[in-house]
């Protein structure tokens, strides 16, 4: 054999081997880090306080139209002590009956988020107010759904934390 | 150069490329495939009715130990006109004395359901029986958990479809 052929065998086909697997590993990692860096819950968590804030304000300002387009399209109100409510036209019409009973104040407070990208799941405490009177304490959950890069309510359902009057 | 090393610059080498190569590219494939193969919405949907049934049966047989351990140890029953009832020898409780108040009978059905192979968000229609008489008609939203294996409750929240009495 010549130099040539013994260092192909001896030194380079195996360095090949080392570089090849070595690249092979480093692109499954790659993979790996890309798909769980994606989505960070803390952030979505934020989001979702944003968007609750927004709510808030909304409501404050007995504006039904821009609350209701916080929902999506499709959405339910799944109010309690009434049907489920489906569709933002719907909800705007069950939302301004709430305010024109006297409800000026709504304070939602996130407890816990869960989910992806495009689907959040939300639980909370809920505080509706007449003027400065509580007249509601209860609990909720919502689904939340990304809808044109903005979080939507998708599913919005509450109870009361206190036993019927 | 002898024939032996000219067979290794021309044919092995490249060959050895075309291998690594491929392989790598295989092994990305099958990652994708993986990922995109394990979870499935429809089985899970089926999986959900399934604990449903479950959850049906126990309550129909007044075990309400049974019934406790559907959920998980740290679950959340959000009850209607109570405060939210935390973990599951709490829930089971809950579920005992909901039991002693004459109620003998859940019918739970899925409307829908959204999530990933940990977690499922649902929404169901709930009907409550005291012997053959409806005393409660309601939605319900439930966070299944993958737990050990098998879903369980983590937050359950269901309200009235009718007024206050």
């Amino acid at each position: 054999m010549k130099k040539s052929s013994k260092f192909l065998t001896l030194v380079a086909v195996p360095l090949l081997f080392v570089f090849f697997i070595t690249s092979c590993n480093k692109k499954a990692e790659t993979k790996e880090t890309v798909a769980e860096s994606t989505f960070n819950l803390t952030i979505a968590k934020a989001e979702i306080e944003a968007a609750n804030k927004e709510f808030m304000a909304f409501f404050a300002a007995g504006d039904s139209v821009e609350l209701a387009n916080l929902y999506t399209q499709d959405a339910k109100f799944m109010n309690t002590g009434a049907p489920a409510i489906t569709g933002r036209r719907n909800i705007q019409s069950a939302l301004s009956g709430i305010m024109k009973s006297g409800i000026s104040r709504a304070v939602l407070i996130t407890v816990e988020v869960w989910g992806t990208e495009d689907l959040i799941t939300e639980e909370g405490e809920i505080s509706l107010f007449v003027e400065e009177a509580e007249v509601f304490q209860g609990k909720y959950i919502v689904l939340w759904k990304k809808d044109d890069g903005k979080w939507k309510l998708f599913r919005d359902i509450f109870n009361s934390n206190l036993p019927a009057e």
